[in-house]
């Protein structure tokens, strides 16, 4: 017994965290300057996004990196961790093993918080013609979409031409809809409106559609119908209980009706990324891998799933994908593992939820918050949005910008960000830093690090 | 004689503005609001660009909307100037016409100032592998590589995979070779020097290679010493009397030396947009037309052509590329065509520039500034760079927010847009708007504007 504890004092644990979303980087910073760990984190991107401002990138409020972070930057005054750019694409989990375009990485204890991009149902081929929101990419494809459909309005000469391009349809009524809408609905109305000279953008059309019988199915109905209410008095037209039987070039199908559309923004549908399957345990109809209660997977305690890549039961059925959610399960995973490092190891205790609440915003000064039976709407809600969201955005310098951009906004209804960027730069990129020269060993240089040693 | 001064003071000029960059917004801001006046501005984006501050948002210091400003915005409040978002493709000067895939547009006075583009000497083919720096998309891109070069110099495992890595070689010794070269010594001398485990950013090798006898040409002997010896201090190497004999996958090869060099940028060349060439008039070498001294065109006294379209005549040769020229020809011929509109039409003026004198900045606290025999250098150079540059950015928002990242990164060495964005998102974009039913209209509905009315 006693020679176990101090060999748990002296080892040091290698943690491979894979993803840097909210849940990735939680764990990084709990185990961050902590004796006893090594942590690499594993990330495709250069930065992390804070995603639940995505949609104001999306709207052209707010420019890219305001939102986004160096993850190398954030996480730099650890001296025991490590930023690694680059994708997984093997799990072996017999070896503690992860491979990819790194190379090839030992852990004692992998984290898997990948995220969700967006389903479509199986009907793939929509995505071409309503992308989805989950990368600053399609961030700036949408407000690319959106801002080209005014110009191209702009420049038409009859009314035929012109009613799709003014004509924006979101499928899907959660929170990201509504804020899209929302948004579109702030835009069109004053923003844009003395902008134009051809067309009067206050007339544009905006419908959010949703298959179920009312949006924002999470929040309490009294809430969701003053969000209703709300987007219409930004000219938002609320469809429920419809569903969107078929989408296309020139529009959106509703069952028997047809509504011409150059611009349809997807935000019904969310599966978790591919790498869950690699796990070979089960999965959830969204993908979703089904872990214990202390986020690990049956049959491997050293390796856990957090954020919207794992299915936990909470009271109300399983946790919702909210950034709360992801966070909570990193500070969580971290305190666990600082605890079994200890030399009286303890039982794990199971992961509990706590819920703060939940909000939406709906244009530029109004939003409704929920926070157990408390309820909150219109301005002050706004205020507390506001609020909330600066203070979790990562960075000082981050939060002063955007802190500047929504002030200036709200004064002006100006939106800073009007860019329409090109989508691609045509260009041949080098192929550089052949694949079999990166990183073919492991995260530190222990015992196992060196399968040829241990002979 | 009494009824021309009529005819000229009830008749409406159409001024049709082809580009808004510097020369072109400054034509339309000097004719807004003027009676006698409807303008039409045609650009391909749909905003300005402050491209002298382009090179901090390829060196990740700014965001692309912190330096541009939508063109609808910043002319919206003249009710005679409309903004087309739209791309020329046929110039027909004998009908008073431009066609494109907007349609077609008549004019009475027509103001072409598309700008330039960079030249690789015939040798086109280097483009793919040395980017130049005259777009958002170059920005983005150049930001792309030079940050991945860092990341995949992380992930390498030998000297001879990571060498190349972090070498960047800028070609063309120019202010905007100068300020890339700069900015690159000081994000791996400052910004990311604490950032990496694996490897030391502050062995980043950077070479300048000037085909010339020295870098700077144009400023003074004493300020490109002063130049090259603030790059020096920032890890710069200045290579001059060097010629680029090719470009390729691994490096660069300048004469018999090699250098590999896994990030080249190129700011050596520089030729005038393709417009110039369907005027039927000469061009020199570079494709800049050859302009009467009231920027008109020969033989045509009604189409002029500004900035770095045009080749004009100064004191010292012909006036350099800059925006400062470009302003004042804006403002010149807008002035011009407010008296040619009065009942008394006086001889125009030739245009004359007032050379304010020029500045560039290398690093984050030094410049060189040359106004007429007056020279500073050093800290309060950089200063005067600072405040020159900010008063003559479009909005009071963008200066605000421009201020807040340098001051931040003044003190912090951080760098705000630390983003590798992707280059493309693969998408079917949907075919919208067929080309017929786009505006196949005059700018106005005058006499000219319908031939068919005219039998």
């Amino acid at each position: 017994m006693t020679s176990v504890a101090t060999d748990v004092k002296t080892r040091v644990s290698r943690v491979l965290v894979v993803g840097a979303g909210f849940a990735g980087l939680n764990v990084a910073r709990g185990l961050g300057g902590v004796a006893g760990f090594e942590v690499v984190v594993l990330d495709r991107r250069n930065y992390h996004l804070f995603q639940p401002l995505l949609y104001q990138v999306a709207m052209a409020g707010l420019s890219p990196a305001e939102i986004a972070a160096p993850i190398r930057a954030l996480l730099s005054r650890y001296d025991n961790v490590r930023v690694v750019q680059g994708r997984v694409d093997g799990l072996h989990l017999a070896q503690h093993a992860v491979s990819g375009d790194f190379g090839r990485f030992e852990y004692d204890y992998l984290v898997l918080a990948t995220g969700a991009e967006h389903a479509y149902f199986g009907h793939n081929a929509w995505e071409a013609y309503a992308p989805g929101l989950k990368t600053i990419e399609q961030a700036i494809e949408i407000r690319r979409r959106v801002l080209s459909a005014y110009e191209l309005a702009e420049r038409a000469v009859d009314a035929d031409t012109r009613r799709p391009l003014l004509t924006f349809v979101i499928v899907g009524g959660g929170p990201t809809g509504v804020e899209l809408a929302g948004a579109i609905g702030e835009m069109s109305r004053f923003t844009l409106a003395k902008d134009f000279r051809n067309i009067d953008p206050k007339l544009t059309r905006i419908i959010l559609i949703e298959a179920g019988p009312r949006i924002l199915p999470s929040f309490s109905l009294e809430l969701a119908s003053r969000a209703t209410r709300d987007l219409e008095t930004l000219g938002v037209q609320v469809w429920t209980d419809s569903q969107v039987t078929d989408i296309d070039v020139s529009g959106v199908q509703v069952g028997g009706e047809r509504i011409l559309a150059n611009t349809v923004l997807w935000a019904a549908g969310v599966k978790a990324s591919q790498l869950g399957t690699q796990l070979g345990v089960a999965l959830d109809p969204q993908g979703r891998v089904l872990v214990r209660d202390d986020l690990s997977v049956p049959e491997h305690p050293e390796v856990f799933v957090l954020g919207d890549l794992a299915r936990v039961h909470g009271p109300n059925g399983p946790l919702p994908g909210v950034a709360p959610v992801a966070m909570q399960q990193g500070r969580y995973l971290a305190r666990m593992l600082r605890r079994e490092q200890q030399p009286q190891t303890k039982a794990r205790e199971p992961f509990h939820y706590l819920d703060k609440g939940q909000m939406a915003t709906i244009g530029r000064r109004r939003a409704i918050v929920e926070v157990g039976r408390m309820r909150v709407t219109g301005f002050l809600a706004w205020i507390i949005w506001l609020f909330v969201h600066l203070y979790y955005l990562s960075g000082f310098r981050n939060r002063l910008l955007v802190l500047i951009q929504w002030a200036w906004s709200y004064m002006t209804f100006a939106r800073g960000a009007r860019l329409i960027v090109e989508k691609e730069w045509r260009l041949h990129v080098p192929e550089i830093a052949p694949a079999g020269k990166i990183l073919p060993r492991s995260v530190s240089e222990g015992p196992r690090a060196d399968p040829e040693q241990a002979e």
